[in-house]
């Protein structure tokens, strides 16, 4: 095909969703390497991301530019192929085996605690924050684990447990303003290491292993952030193990990304360069594989919260790239500002959902209305 | 099998639920005809029920004598085999089908207005009420209105749809209170006979027809304690038309019994004297079939409410008997209150399920943060 071609679809395909070349609208994008049409055709997602990251193609506002591209799904227009292809992959390979599981830890939270300390709130929670009624990031990072420490209920003195507790913000909150004891799990060295430097004697407890190792009982479970990570062939043994872990009236809050359709692996771009192996799951596949060991108590869905949140990580990169530049590239720093505003966009267009969900392990009995305050705590 | 082996197993299966026959708890059965211990073995649902209704035993609390037996999984326990015979029934013929559905409308339905007219509150809504805050019926079905209402965000001059509108209350309502029109449709020719006669001039218009017949285009959408008539093989279909029928930034809320586990069917009992071709959907299910048709907003879980109602219901029905009695027999009496009651404790039990889920075509944009709140309306 000339390279004419490739041009003509992908400008039609762009005008189509509201999305000018070379256009003044913030969400307009200018092409700075013709080779840019051709690479976003055949390589989708991969080719849009790299093309980003090589300085083909620039775009003041991507968020909103990705806004556009997914309302008017035109995602599901240009990787029909290619998505089939790489589907097959993840049926047949259990990415997340064991044996894999420390791989993410390794590659994305190890990427260095400077990073996430410019960019994160200051409980350096790596997950959707809950706006309402909050003023920034820190408030609403507040804000979320009030939100789910009052679902939970916790009273003190309760045995909980945090699987993927990343550096332990969330537990270390619970233990100071709910009176509980955590124990929390991660797959990921640099956390463990500080995690335990912020301990400050809390009565909390941060394990490097697998979530396929607990063996305990809690009186409370929560997972934020981690499920993505668990793969489509782990989703009924990892609700075999919460089960089982969950004492007989306990609640478990799983806070999620959730993908509007079934698939078996995420795009190439994402796998390759931000989260390896990681899988957004439907609600086909969670009501699925909890079906018999869980009972449903409430089902909460926030997606815009994230496209904020992620706004706000977005805005503190920025701001704090000028102390961070000496220990990344310029391709890395494009990657990271390709990946954070995608990201918004793609929660913005509802695209991808975030899920509270609240599970009990037989069905809690008596008046039981789930909380949604952010109060207390 | 000598009658002793029928009686020992009972009996022991009782024992292990804290039910003992002859007992002094109010949830203590009394056996009256021995013919009951081999009929409940043999025949599961259906034989407990007919043999309450032949007045085989009696329960002083049957309420309780349920929670007490599906919170130990006795049904599970006895019903095995003469449930997968059944399960394949619901799998090869589909029950629901378009010629069929106007059968539960004759049957159970068009009973007598004067039976629903005494159970049910002011409104005549035959369906879960909403108790928090609510001191009697008819608060709580109130209290359940402005729930949906509310979710939904129902504005003056709106278009909406009620799908299994019943007689007609809660279109009525909405019309009174939220300044919206409301086409109504039902499948019982005497539900739309009293709907019309209660009409008042009110913008609501009540009609005879399948869901599968509906055209036209709604802001809103609603279906309370309809989709229980549904059935497994045409869920499908049943989301394809919400969301053919919604506005493309319009919300659908829909109110149903749920179920723990997938299955195919109904129990027997409820088949052959309740309702006929009913089945409760599971979580599994209605994920499955609303997958890329609607995106979920919402997941309410309040099953215990049920439980209340029913009992509210029963409490109606008894205290009114004295005035329905010349109109049916005892037979009829009996199999009502079991109805009423081996329902009230399902729920109790947490068996079945209460959900009230809202679902969107394509997302809503922007922040959106869904009430559960009950006031104003």
């Amino acid at each position: 095909m000339p390279s004419s071609f490739y041009e003509k679809k992908l400008t039609n395909l762009l005008a189509s969703a509201g999305i000018t070349v070379d256009g003044p609208n913030p969400w307009d994008i200018r092409v700075l390497d013709p080779r840019f049409y051709k690479r976003v055709i055949m390589e989708s997602h991969l080719g849009i991301g790299e093309s980003y990251m090589d300085g083909w193609w620039e775009c003041d506002a991507l968020d909103e530019f990705f806004f556009r591209v997914l309302r008017a799904k035109l995602d599901k227009k240009v990787s029909q192929f290619t998505r089939a292809l790489s589907n097959l992959a993840g049926i047949l390979i259990n990415l997340q085996h064991p044996s894999r599981a420390f791989h993410v830890g390794e590659t994305h939270y190890n990427i260095g605690n400077d990073l996430y300390e410019a960019m994160l709130d200051r409980h350096m929670l790596y997950s959707c924050a809950y706006w309402k009624g909050a003023g920034n990031l820190d408030e609403a990072q507040e804000n979320k684990m009030r939100l789910i420490f009052n679902k939970l209920g916790l009273e003190p003195g309760m045995k909980v447990l945090d699987i993927g507790c990343g550096w332990g913000g969330a537990a270390r909150f619970a233990a100071e303003h709910y009176g509980v004891s955590v124990t929390g799990v991660t797959v990921s060295s640099e956390q463990v290491r500080k995690a335990e430097a912020l301990q400050k004697g809390l009565p909390v407890d941060v394990r490097l292993m697998d979530y396929r190792d607990i063996r305990d009982r809690y009186d409370r479970i929560y997972s934020i952030g981690m499920f993505e990570h668990v793969g489509i062939k782990n989703y009924r043994r990892f609700f075999e193990i919460t089960r089982k872990c969950l004492a007989g009236d306990g609640l478990f809050l799983l806070h999620t990304i959730g993908s509007r359709r079934s698939s078996t692996n995420t795009d190439k771009w994402t796998h390759k360069y931000i989260f390896p192996n990681s899988m957004l799951p439907s609600a086909k596949q969670i009501t699925a594989a909890s079906e018999g060991l869980h009972v449903l108590e409430d089902w909460h869905v926030f997606g815009n919260d994230y496209y904020r949140t992620l706004k706000a990580w977005h805005e503190n990169f920025e701001r704090h790239w000028p102390d961070l530049k000496h220990a990344y590239d310029e391709r890395f720093y494009r990657m990271w500002r390709y990946y954070l505003l995608s990201a918004a966009g793609s929660f913005r267009a509802r695209n991808v959902q975030l899920w509270q969900i609240l599970f009990s392990n037989d069905g809690i009995t008596g008046d039981f209305y789930v909380s949604r305050e952010t109060g207390n705590g």
